[in-house]
């Protein structure tokens, strides 16, 4: 079952501006918001950060599934979201049936997408991921790419994400992280016969690294961003809507929430979104 | 008020073999349970990592101070300790009063301990502190050094958990990381007047690195573990008991929980505790 065919299943009520729910355990997913801002100028965004109950990748399941539920249904219950964008790789992996069942509307994660990418670009049908630590674990990636006929060769790099956090983007010590990393899964990748053409990022902080990702990986090997494939997905979802809505707005419409850490999430966070977060609104969500 | 005194009374039923209850919101608290191991070999030890709600650093003081007092009550009321450490620099800054309140044992942070071997070992009266985020957000290590005279300067290090947990304990990276860390808070700690002279690590993951950082530290300065000062101020609270015990066991009595990720658990703490740390029992303290 695949939840993109049910995000492309439009909604009869079609309104000129949709509200798009995006949700992320932390701030990460803003990667995936400015993705989508990009390609839905005119839509209405209301991001949740579940900043409190980060990170979600040490948590079991049934708690993801439940903290991730209750999440969606804040966006979709109380900020009126129509459209659900799930911005996290654990979440996608781990909760994303359990998302679809909580709340009415379409649900779209980001692994499918970015599988979906993958396997449009390869040619020797052997791709990279690179993830972090629980997103490996779920081998979701893996499982994605599969149904797609391709290999993928997951890697977690759990070094990268608070790298990222740390502001040292462009930085000596990142591009050695990065070269490490890329070496070993490389010789994995390669040990098993073939050369893989692909590198998936899988985890939403990892476009920050575009740029020393890209100079670091052998020539040949397109760099896939789930970010933006996703919201690809999401654009093209509602390519009639988004047609036929006018204007431009003068600033995108965006609203964020966060369970916690408000403070951190409004200094980091541009980093993400590409501009300055605004006002993030604290909400309380329980447990 | 000092926690320190409250652990340095005795209980009036003494054993020959004390049991002591360990407490870190994850697995680097082993640090402090390797050295309470050997200064105690007689005791008998309860380590409880909540791994399930780590980290600790990102929540509220108020969710901080509910699970670890729920925490510190596990271990006394169902496994028996007669001591408390908290072995969590998070949970010592944030909710040491509220973990004194919720059981009737003697509690000891890790804080009070490091400054106080801090202050002990400074000829300038100026150290420096480096620890994660959240301890030093809280400013616990400044305001304990500011108790005893001395000015504590902190230094927030988040790239050196990732590092330690990724395995690289003698790695290039982890190397020059260490290094632009310890530049920076130097030039601080200099441009106000004065060469500090000890360094406290505040984070109970760093002792694993006390050898990259002992080579890159000036000459003349300390490296402070506080792991190290607080088994030893349990062991002098405990002095007479422990003269008095007999015979070292064959082999250190520990039991391990976790509430969640027992296997990274069982995986990983060997590396803090110096040894296997055997099976780890789940536990489930709720939501």
């Amino acid at each position: 079952m695949s939840q993109m065919e049910t995000a492309m299943s439009q909604p009869e009520t079609a309104m000129s501006q949709p509200v798009i729910g995006v949700f992320d355990s932390g701030f990460g997913g803003l990667t995936v918001l400015r993705s989508l801002v990009e390609r839905l100028p005119q839509a209405e965004f209301v991001f949740l950060g579940d900043t409190a109950r980060l990170p979600y990748g040490s948590k079991s399941q049934r708690t993801i599934a439940r903290y991730a539920a209750e999440s969606a249904r804040f966006l979709v219950e109380e900020q009126g979201a129509e459209y659900l964008v799930i911005a996290c790789n654990t979440a996608s992996a781990l909760a994303l049936d359990a998302i679809a069942a909580a709340v009415s509307v379409p649900v779209m994660g980001v692994i499918e997408p970015g599988a979906e990418a993958a396997a449009a670009a390869t040619r020797s049908g052997r791709v990279m991921v690179i993830a972090t630590e629980a997103t490996v674990a779920s081998h979701a990636y893996a499982e994605a790419c599969a149904r797609r006929g391709v290999l993928g060769l997951e890697k977690a790099c759990p070094l990268l994400v608070p790298l990222v956090e740390e502001g040292w983007i462009e930085h000596p010590v990142t591009e050695q992280v990065v070269q490490i990393y890329l070496r070993e899964l490389l010789a994995e990748a390669r040990n098993g016969g073939g050369n893989p053409d692909a590198l998936v990022l899988g985890c939403t902080h990892y476009p920050l690294l575009r740029g020393v990702l890209e100079r670091n990986v052998p020539p040949g090997v397109a760099v896939i961003d789930s970010a933006e494939a996703t919201a690809e997905q999401v654009a093209a979802a509602m390519s009639e809507r988004a047609a036929g809505s006018g204007q431009r707005p003068a600033e995108p419409k965006v609203r964020c929430f966060a369970t916690d850490s408000v403070a951190k999430f409004e200094r980091l966070g541009s980093r993400f979104l590409g501009h300055a977060v605004g006002r993030v609104e604290l909400v309380d969500l329980g447990g």
